[in-house]
Order: C-alpha cells, then structure tokens, then sequence
C-alpha cells in the first residue's frame, strides 16, 4: 500500500491512498448516514459495513419503495474474462437489496463496451464471455421473474433507447466525463449513450418510477452524465440514484482489485489454486516472525484475508468480531487467518460452481426479452 | 442557375455549377466509359443518358457478374420527410440494375441518422416517415424475395455489424470524413460505422461478393470510408463499388434537389399541384416572348422540364430527340413542353399511389428478417 498523500480516482484508474471523505466532497455525493443504515441492517456485509458508503438519492429510492412506487435495483458487467471475486461486489448488493425490498434487478452485460476498449478482443470472443458471466451472476440466486439480464450484442433492441439519449449527449460532454481521445474508435464515443441506456431501462421498458445503481465511487461520472440526461424534456424520468463502494483490494492490497495482476480469486479457481494465491499473495497484517505476533498482534485493518472475510466471507458479527480480537491479540496467526479464509473461500467456490451448472438450466428465465 | 467558377461540393452541401471532370479528379473516381455504357444500353435513362457518369469499380462488379459471382446493389434512405422526385433516383437506378442484372437489391432506411442530425425531429416522427417512405420504394417494383428493406430502429441486429465497423474507424477519421463537429451528439458520431454497415450488409449476412453503391457524387467520401473498412483483416471483403451520379436539378435549376425548397414534386402531390409547381416555378430554357421563343429558340440543355422528361420521364430516345428539337428551334413554346412533363408526371404519380396502396399489402415480404 502507497502511503503518499496524492491520490487519484478516474472511472479508468485509482492510484494513491484514496481519501474517501474528500471523493464524496468532490463528487458531490452523500455519505450513508444512520437513518439509511437502519435500513440495511440485515443486509449483505458489503452494505452493512461500510464497504457501501456513499449514495446520491438512495434516501429518495427507499422512500419511494415505502410509498409503494416501483423501484428497481441496476448493475451491469462488462465481461472481457473469466469473473473474479470483485467482479461480485455491485451483484452481491443487488442481490441484497432484491432480497430486503423485493424490487427487480436489471442485469445489463456491456459486451460492446469491451469490444471498443480491448483492441485484441473479438466480437466472438465478447459474446462468449457474455455466456459465461452471465451464469456467473445467475448463480448468486436472483430472482427468477424478477431478474433480467440482457446483452448488447443480443438485445440489440437496446439501440433504440441509446439511440435517444445519444441525441442529447454531445460528443465534447461525452469527452468531458469519458475522457475520450481523439484515436478513440467511435463505438468507444457511443458508448456513454449505452449505458444510459441501461441505466435508464427499467425506466424505459418497465415503467419503474426510479433505480438504483450500486458501483464503485470511480464510476461516479457515469451516473452524473445519466442523471442529467434523465431529466431532458425528452425523457422526464426520476434521476437514477446510486449507492457508491470503496474499491476492494487485490490480494497484494493494492487499492483496487484489477484482474490484470496475480493476487486475484477467480471464480473458476480450484481449492489448490485458492490457497496457494492466498497463502503466497494475500497481504497480511501479521508480524514478521511468530514472537514478534504474540507479542505485538497483528493488524486486521490493513490484513486482506480479514478484510475479505469482512466484505464477504463471514456475515455473523460476532464471529468477526471474534477473529478481529483474536488477530488483533495475537492469539490468532496470519497462517491461521488465511487458513479460515481459504476454507470460506472454497466453500463458496464449491457451492458456486453447482449453482453455475444449474444456471445453465434456468438461464433462458433470466435474459430479457421483448 | 450561378455562373460562377468556384464551386464546392461536401455530402452536405452543394453550392456554385459543379466542375464534374474536377470532381472526379480530385475524388479520385474514374468516369463510366463506352465499355460500360454498352453494358447499360436498355437501363434506366439515369444510366444511359448520362446523369450517372462516374463509379469506382463497376467495371469489377459487372466482371464478377459475368463470373457468376453473388453481387449485389444497395441504396439507402433517411427519411425525414415525405419523398419527391429526387428522393427516387438511386432506386429507380438500383430497380433497373436488378432487371439487367436479376441481382438482390438491399435498402437501408437510417432513420437514426435523421434523427441524429434533426433536432426537432422526434423518435416517433422519424419511424413513421420510414413506414412511408419504405411503401413508396416498394411502390416502383422492387423484385420480392430479391430485395431486402431494413430499418436502423426496427432491425437493430444492423448494430452488431456497426459495431464491429466502430472498432476500426478513429474518431478522428469520422470527423475528417463527415466533417464532425464537438458540439454534435454522439449518435452521430458514431453513424458512420452504421452508413458502413448498411453498405458491408450483403457480405456480412448474404454472403455477397460484391456490392455496387448509386449515389450522388457528393456521398462519396462515405464510400471511401467504407472501402478502408472493407479491407480490414476483421472483414477481407472485396471494397464495394459505386455509381455516382450529378445532382438533380429542382424545379428552380439549382444544382441540388432539395425539399427546403418550393420547387419539389412529392409523390404525394394532387395532379393540381404538380400541374401548378411546373407552370409557375420550372425554370424555362425559353425566350421571354413567343416572338423571340419561334425565331430564337429554346434551350433544352438549361430547361429544367426538358431535363426532367430526359432524366426521368420520356425513356423513349426518339421521342426525346424529337421534343429536343422542337424545343429548340423554337416549334415548341415552354408552355408546350411543361405541358408534355405535366402530363408524364400525373400519370407517373397517380400509378405510383396506386402502387403504394398495392405496397401495404405486399411490405412484409420485402422486410429483412434474420
């Protein structure tokens, strides 16, 4: 981890430590306050500990939810590869947030966006890591008939609804907040208008009054381009509201997992693969020799296997809270640590992997259609 | 009609008397030689008489033809408005070529572009004008089973296609070509991977070899463009050929055609109507006196009636001749000559609705569906 004051977000790239308060004054965005929080409490461990925390306008979705309007809950992927596990973190939450508010979750999968980006990635190969993500997602028990995901390069009928906001998107705006470059292709300049598009299509195609979109704080500029575009005479929707994470760190403790380096769990990894990368890459918090950890105790706060285990893999309070103290103490080895967390991990894995080969079964269920 | 030297003719905008040898120099195009004309001997008058005068590669189509190869013509239409007369000239080219030829004859309606490029119009507005623009194209006799319509907004499979295309034109590419500017909205940016598309659409989904593009001569740096693109390793099509053609003059003279002006016959247009736009606004070839008309003579050559019964309405060769001559020696009044376009054009029309009612009938053949 850097420890150098500089730092810097943009929806491509995070370097530096990153000083949330200060993103949340910049963005212009709202810290998640008790009021919100009560409303969260049995939810996932992403939401309820603060991984989650910042929002525009979540106060104004949940209490349209408690009006009985229809809200709805949207996050897409973007599958240039196998998925790994901080691919999960914006379809945990809204699974989560389908399983407190029983809302519909829209699940679009930009596999045009990585086709513009990736320069060696073919329209083949985008689809069929389409296929295989979206099976991923399945897995994580949405809700059949409350869940719909769809695919740029199949529900082509998304241009259509692109194709109304590209019209009120001009290219300098699109440049301002995409950083586009003049070499560019032009599918990359389009782009912005596809994912309003997505985000605004329970608006468009299901008559929601308002949605919410969990993402990463970077990917901010996104929602604040959607939300002017919403409110265009053309369109008249409520602004979208988002829910804004704190970015996962790779295995190394790097501040954002990126699938580019080592120190990443897929979800295709096997039990062995699991705990080598664990025991070898994960960033620990221990000490340096045994003596030195009984002595002075390890440091969970910056230890990413228990940062794991807080985001993910351990949902009952007291049992973190338990290997909080015991790490903490002491009492507790980094290799005893890693060795909860690799078993966790696997137990997921394992269960995730039938979930997938069920998938396959009710996959036609999930993809929407007109 | 302007008599200056200076001309300047972009896809937009046509101004000044247009230099056609330049225009095919600076181009780079090549023009129809006696080769190629004998090869058109019974088409269209826009074919034989000159009004198409310049192409890249036809000579290539009609040899991979002559080979057996799968070839194919394609035109398109953004419909923005109702159509007139100068909407029809690449169709009735394109109809003609499929007689010759017995070739599959593909329509691309962008209803995208217009919409793109006009602010006021609607979403709704720009695919009720498709619907029926695509029934007066079916109205001039299109083969079934051979000619395939498809719209940007209703077949949106086309932006898998385009999307591909994107990949491979820059930004700055696109701008050079269609003059882009930063203020414009970013579906514009991106449609001319979706012109390519229109154009590549028999090789990607016919397995064409070769398609032949009639346009005015002013379209052609799209051509251009999609001829890089053609070539490209993603693709190996052969580069589409093209027919230009010079620009149809309105009823005023001026050089282009354009429904901002008075001087438009609609294919909607009630007999009084044309009867009246002829009268009043064709431009005259003729004297200002009948005195001076019989001892000087009329211009056939400047006479916008005469140049619409030779472009469009008297097919006969001799008959044609025979109305030049008349015309020019002065045998013929203007009042005389508007009267034979009147007639040609009333008659031309009203079999025209009546074909366009035949249309609605016969429109679902002519859709392509995947």
């Amino acid at each position: 981890m850097t420890t150098k004051s500089n730092f810097s977000v943009t929806p491509w790239d995070v370097t530096g430590e990153v000083n949330y308060e200060k993103l949340v004054k910049d963005f212009g965005t709202s810290f998640i306050n008790d009021k919100i929080h009560n409303r969260l409490k049995t939810a996932h461990p992403l939401l309820r500990r603060g991984i989650y925390f910042s929002h525009r306008d979540f106060d104004k979705w949940l209490e349209a939810h408690d009006a009985g309007k229809k809200v709805s809950v949207l996050t897409g992927r973007g599958p240039s590869e196998r998925m790994h596990l901080g691919h999960l973190v914006p379809f945990l939450v809204a699974k989560s947030l389908q399983d407190e508010f029983d809302c519909e979750v829209f699940i679009p999968i930009s596999d045009d966006e990585k086709f513009y980006v990736k320069d060696q990635l073919t329209y083949e190969n985008a689809i069929s890591y389409s296929e295989d993500n979206i099976l991923d997602l399945i897995a994580l028990g949405f809700k059949p008939g409350k869940t719909f995901i769809f695919e740029d390069f199949v529900y082509t009928s998304i241009y259509r609804y692109a194709a109304r906001i590209a019209k009120r998107i001009t290219y300098s705006e699109a440049k301002a907040v995409f950083g586009l470059k003049p070499e560019n292709n032009i599918g990359w300049s389009f782009y912005p208008a596809m994912q309003a598009a997505h985000i605004l299509f329970p608006q468009f195609v299901r008559g929601a009054h308002m949605t919410v979109v969990p993402v990463g704080i970077d990917q901010d500029p996104f929602i604040r381009l959607t939300r002017d575009v919403a409110e265009h005479r053309d369109f008249h929707f409520t602004k979208p509201a988002a829910l804004h994470a704190k970015f996962i760190p790779s295995l190394y403790g790097d501040p954002k997992m990126s699938a580019s380096k080592e120190g990443t769990i897929y979800l295709s990894d096997t039990p062995e693969e699991v705990k080598k990368k664990i025991n070898k890459y994960a960033f620990s918090g221990g000490q340096s020799t045994i003596e030195d950890h009984r002595r002075l105790g390890g440091n969970p706060d910056i230890d990413v296997s228990y940062q794991y285990l807080r985001m993910f893999f351990e949902p009952d309070d007291a049992k973190l809270d338990h290997i909080y103290e015991e790490y903490k103490s002491g009492r507790m080895l980094s290799g005893e640590l890693k060795k909860i967390l690799i078993e966790k991990i696997n137990l997921f894995l394992d269960s995730h992997r039938k979930k997938k080969e069920e998938a396959k079964k009710i996959l036609d269920s999930f993809i929407y259609k007109e």
